[in-house]
């Protein structure tokens, strides 16, 4: 896994945040998943049958008929102004707070460069989304975990001591990942509620929230509170991650900010995709759409936790998400995910760790499954694997815990 | 220019980087050349007439085709292998040593982001890139100008002392922005091998190589030691800017490093329009296309030439370029191009002074004019207009200077 193949040795004197970024164990693991043979639960992808390939075709035919010279010009930084007034109307919001990013990932790295100086604190559930760790990571925050359980963060731990110089809480409210959980209601409005006395900006994070298998949704922490929350927004779960389109709503100060930013990251999205993005949901799309992923993703939810419930060994636990791409397990106290992926994967079944979603201390003994591309046939042979592979583990582990 | 509307107070704690970003005072004057009575020479836009519209139509009808889900799905953070190898034997290199990115202003993020930490000198061209010096700043290095003359920077100035601790030397050798300048043969085999021999890393910038109007092209640094450059390409100038295009050739060590930023900052460029680019231009679209988009820019600098050589008075110079998009103009001493640019706005005329492009103490008198999207019309009428406005300004100059 150090080959010099993978890690070349540095000739030059590179910064301090370039140091840092090491590369991640598990890559390489996983890296062997791209083999056809193995049953991989580890990829964060939705499913390649959810994206309306059809209604894009006929958006691309129709940018080209109309103006294609200005679809493949130099554009605004801020982006397409119809694809901004479209994501403005949805969140009841002003259109001036609207930037469209090049995927939520840019939001992560453009927020992490307008508010992180070296040593910031910088508030995260626990766990948290391994993108945004890395990409506040070059920004070289001081992370502050913030106390969780199985329904998400918890508010109350919120204390002047806790926040004290925060930069900014990240949260994912909705079928966050790695865990899939949702924060209730009655969290939203006491984290709202405190983040407001505190003086903590909150940055709401939310690819999955459309993705409520019942439809039923929750009030998003930006509705609470417009002028104390940044708000960032995918297309990636919702018409296809390829065209690499998020946006973020922000209160106006930091909204420029975070344009000028942008304007030295990539100067602007690409016109190109944000034109066929707004052509192909701009009447009305989203709301057939979308019903039809939700359902797709409950299906699969639902095989996995079938297929769990029948194949998993006494001792592991996991919880059954609202909606979203993931589901969380946990494995008795004292095995490590990490050790056990590498005979999964022997046996051609994947996973995600846990500890590496970990700011702080990690729970060693939690894995992250992701259901939504894998065929309910695949799913339930490669549950069947997991369950033996826990199983020995759990079994190895016994007598050793007992001598010690 | 300051309101408020514009420049929002700031209620949240942000970073250091963030807080030294300003507003440019040029962009506020140059938001009112988007009138269409303003004739601009003020943009870097190249010709919209320069796109291969109908090619790429036919690409896109293609990728629909072909794998339309691979198209718009996660992807690769090194970009679309067969646009990665395309670039590898048109600059006969390894394929592993190249990234696409969101164009090529994401590659000098990347850079910045993975060679700069606060106080890091680096070596800039005088006057260099806008766009770099702000990509690079965010980051916070301590800028050396390196000296230059007319032919470009002066490799001979490359000292141990000037050198010193430097980070890299940003070069763009083709038709550089902002002077349209080309530096000649025997200063890039000077250049590069004084960087050898001072350990200096070079970034040679070079979105406008292939646009030479004779077709004549000079050897990258590139070519001439792959091991100490890092080039970075771009698709806007060839194809279209508005996909956001561009790919980074680096050493393995390098190449390594900037994938893992890139990883953080937008996890990968647009697959579908890494897919359509490449698609336009595997079957060789690029050696029929260039050289209709070297004919139509020879052409309009030619009609600019010839415009300057009639209107300007007496004491304002300019170069002829071999290529590019820029003609970069000096007026007399003491004359302040900044100033003159608001009466010129007034008159409906626009360009862009050439302070900004200063990493150190600008020289005021000179100014950047684009010439490409520009008809031959409004050319000679502009420029006309620019003489008189000189005119006036030299005029105004004369009585001071002499009382002074």
């Amino acid at each position: 896994m150090n080959s010099p193949t993978t890690r070349p040795i540095m000739k030059w004197a590179i910064s301090r945040r370039a140091q840092q970024l090491t590369s991640s164990a598990i890559r390489e693991i996983l890296k062997v998943t791209e083999r056809p043979e193995v049953i991989s639960f580890a990829g964060g992808l939705p499913s390649p049958a959810s994206f309306p390939v059809a209604a894009m075709e006929a958006a691309v035919a129709r940018v080209f008929a109309d103006n294609p010279q200005s679809a493949l010009q130099y554009a605004a930084t801020e982006g397409f102004m119809p694809l901004r007034e479209f994501v403005a109307k949805r969140y009841n919001v002003d259109v001036e707070r609207v930037m469209i990013t090049t995927g939520s990932q840019q939001a992560l790295d453009l927020i992490a460069k307008v508010m992180i100086d070296p040593g910031s604190p910088v508030l995260v559930e626990t766990p948290s989304y391994l993108g945004a760790l890395q990409a506040f990571s070059l920004f070289e925050p001081e992370f502050v975990s913030i106390p969780s359980d199985e329904k998400g963060l918890i508010p109350e731990a919120l204390t002047p001591e806790l926040t004290a110089g925060a930069r900014f809480l990240y949260a994912l409210p909705n079928f966050q990942n790695p865990t899939g959980r949702r924060l209730p209601l009655e969290r939203r409005q006491e984290l709202v509620k405190r983040a407001k006395e505190l003086g903590v900006l909150l940055v709401e994070d939310d690819p999955y929230g459309e993705l409520s298998y019942s439809g039923n949704q929750l009030p998003s922490l930006l509705s609470m509170n417009p002028d104390g929350v940044i708000y960032m927004g995918s297309f990636s779960k919702i018409l296809a991650p390829g065209m690499r389109l998020g946006f973020v709503i922000a209160p106006p100060d930091l909204h420029f900010k975070l344009c000028q930013a942008k304007q030295a990251s990539d100067l602007h999205t690409p016109t190109f995709t944000q034109r066929i993005a707004y052509e192909t949901i701009k009447d009305g799309l989203l709301e057939q759409h979308i019903p039809t992923i939700r359902e797709l993703y409950g299906k699969q939810c639902a095989f996995m936790l079938d297929a769990l419930k029948r194949h998993m060994p006494a001792g592991v636990t996991w919880n059954a998400p609202e909606g979203g791409m993931f589901i969380w397990v946990e494995l008795p106290e004292g095995l490590d995910s990490m050790k056990i992926l590498e005979e999964a994967v022997r046996r051609n079944v994947a996973y995600v760790p846990g500890a590496p979603f970990y700011a702080g201390s990690p729970r060693k003994n939690t894995l992250r499954l992701a259901f939504v591309t894998v065929s309910a046939e695949r799913i339930e042979q490669g549950v069947s694997i997991l369950g033996e592979v826990f199983r020995e583990a759990i079994a190895q582990a016994a007598p050793q815990a007992r001598a010690a």
